[in-house]
């Protein structure tokens, strides 16, 4: 072995990979910048376009909406736009070219949510800060298989297990985390940043240490497109069985998966579920169907206004006066919605209705209406809320 | 809860979500469709552009190059290209419009390699059934973060346990498996498609049950760009530190924690370590310098002809003849080398110089020569004959 001289190697390494794989992206342009006073400057290069504009969670006042801002190409050809003083928060967009949707090719990093791909970044400082990877204990999250007889499938969920589970042979409560229609096991710790939620508040001590389980929802797939044997199919709203109640019946299949499989507390004073969307009708339906199981149930954007297909009919869907009655006598330590005001009418509605039916049998709740409507960045303010209320 | 018609509330949310996230992808395009004899089609709507080119490991000769292909407009403005028969293989590609490079606004599934963004396929059959997820048994992939005192951090590593691992008690061999300069502890479970040909050599009982750890070799990083404290930085080529022998004197760490907190066999005839590029450089140096340690090497492309820059020091880089003299008397079962023809000079006549030098002591190895060059292709057949020749 010779040594050779090594700036050398690497202008030849680089090239060299660049032609064999186009890897190594020595694009010049920075984008997005995050400046100092929490503006953002967006850039790119496309001398030959003749419209570009940026498109994403980009709003100012809320951070909420999704808003479109045109940019300005300059002399060489590229065009910059900067955004208002954004607030902190985990931040989601793409550029249109000429009406061609594209990533920023300056910007590396980028989630699948449900079938786009958007860029994302982040703007630290105050909730936003427990989006981030701090220098704090990590939990550790896992991708496991799982027996459904129910389904007749071996099928995928993510596990999260707290800092230190692997040595401490001591026994955590389970948050139960379920994501909505359209999702997979895979949006919780992705646009939803569970992980780094959890590592927060635990490091914090405003949260207990605790195992969070995120399956997967739709029980046609055995795991999240590109992740099962049903190979990169393209995502789509709504798969067979999503909304039958064959989820909720055979939940119980992950149920004793995880408690067999990671040392849980296991009884309804140590278990919680919460879901969005589609996910907090799931988790209505599974704390009614599963009696005694949970102790605090958090529903976020509740999907509340449908139960099924007019042509469905599940045991889950039976008798759910009766089942609410039995919820209510049986008694639990939290029952928490979380509902912002932009939200679509159905679901607000959903909502003000089962709160309506919950009043009038006496039932308690929490309630917490936010701004927003039916986005992430509500379901991480929400998560953030209920985990800290929870095994308390 | 009252019944609705289900059809309407499909049309509510996902209209509704559309405004609110921009998340459900409805693009009715379909891209890429792979087609019955194994071509492919490309397509995408850009009205406006004057021309669109799909660029990727597209060649259907040999499936290695990096290749672009000039697409063709229709009168609806959709670009069209349909490739040569494509052989079984897992493919990447963009598009560029009007030179700037876009991800195909159709495909959900992408990767970052490095720096970039890549759309990704597959297209079945031979060698590429063991990169697919298929119905067999899974193993666990989880990602752990580890003490290392060495280097004074908690850092993150992949760890792909075999199907059954939590529940059946046995010991299990470990394969290190290594990434090269620009990647991360997530490339060999991205590119590397490392999970997927280990659940499918170990189901045909083609590979032994192991444990597969994949560091992060650039020390001066705690963890992948975007999931350690450093947040959402661009990946860079070099890093402080990269190839300064700080990794190899700090593997200890990584050993330290695997057997510790896996139920491993911690002998040598039981630990096999090997890399790609980068990562090669590193194992021949950790093979060198952790005498006894490994009974399998593996060198995939390995970065032998550097050595370390000029003006660097390390112990790990010292006496290399006579540690290389005392690894050929202390014995070892296979040291194996993967090497493309088409690869850079400086990193092919590395090797061979390495050879030629093992040769002058009697040292014995297996080499193997393939097409192709410094690319996954060859990585991920690399891998699959390295760990069915290892632990038998």
């Amino acid at each position: 072995m010779k040594r050779i001289f090594f700036l050398l190697l690497l202008g030849l390494l680089a090239g060299h990979s660049i032609a064999q794989q186009d890897l190594f992206n020595e694009n010049p342009i920075i984008s997005p910048e995050i400046n100092g006073d929490h503006t953002v400057t967006f850039r790119i290069k496309a001398p030959e376009a003749h419209s570009v504009s940026v498109t994403g969670s980009l709003d100012g006042d809320n951070a909420f909406a999704n808003i479109t801002y045109d940019m300005v190409k300059d002399n060489e050809g590229i065009w910059t736009f900067t955004t208002p003083v954004l607030p902190p928060e985990f931040y989601r967009y793409t550029f249109l070219v000429d009406g061609v949707r594209t990533v920023d090719p300056s910007n590396a990093f980028a989630i699948r949510d449900v079938a786009n791909i958007s860029n994302i970044f982040l703007i630290d400082g105050g909730k936003a800060d427990l989006y981030k990877v701090n220098d704090v204990l990590h939990g550790t999250v896992t991708y496991r298989w799982y027996d459904s007889p129910g389904n007749g499938k071996i099928r995928r969920l993510t596990v999260y297990t707290p800092p230190g589970y692997e040595k401490d042979n001591v026994k955590y409560p389970v948050l139960y985390l379920l994501h909505g229609v359209g999702w997979d096991e895979t949006a919780w710790t992705g646009s939803g940043r569970a992980a780094e939620i959890l590592d927060n508040l635990i490091a914090q001590k405003k949260a207990k240490p605790m195992i969070v389980v995120m399956p997967n929802g739709n029980v046609s797939q055995e795991a999240a497109p590109g992740e099962g044997a049903a190979g990169f199919v393209k995502p789509t709203f709504m798969l067979p069985h999503t909304m039958d109640g064959k989820f909720e019946e055979t939940f119980g299949d992950i149920l004793n998966f995880v408690d067999q499989n990671y040392r849980t507390i296991n009884s309804k004073e140590s278990r919680a579920i919460a879901g969005l969307s589609m996910g907090g009708f799931h988790t209505a339906n599974i704390a009614l169907n599963y009696p005694n199981t949970f102790d605090y149930i958090g529903l976020f954007s509740s999907a509340l206004g449908v139960r099924a297909m007019n042509n469905v009919s599940s045991p889950m869907y039976e008798n759910m006066d009766a089942k609410l009655m039995q919820q209510k006598d049986n008694g639990y330590q939290l029952y928490w919605m979380g509902m912002g005001v932009d939200d679509m009418e159905m679901i607000y509605q959903g909502n003000a209705d089962f709160r309506k039916k919950m009043d009038s049998i006496g039932m308690k709740y929490t309630y917490v209406e936010t701004s927003g409507g039916h986005t992430w960045n509500n379901w991480r303010d929400y998560l953030t809320a209920f985990s800290q209320l929870i095994f308390k």
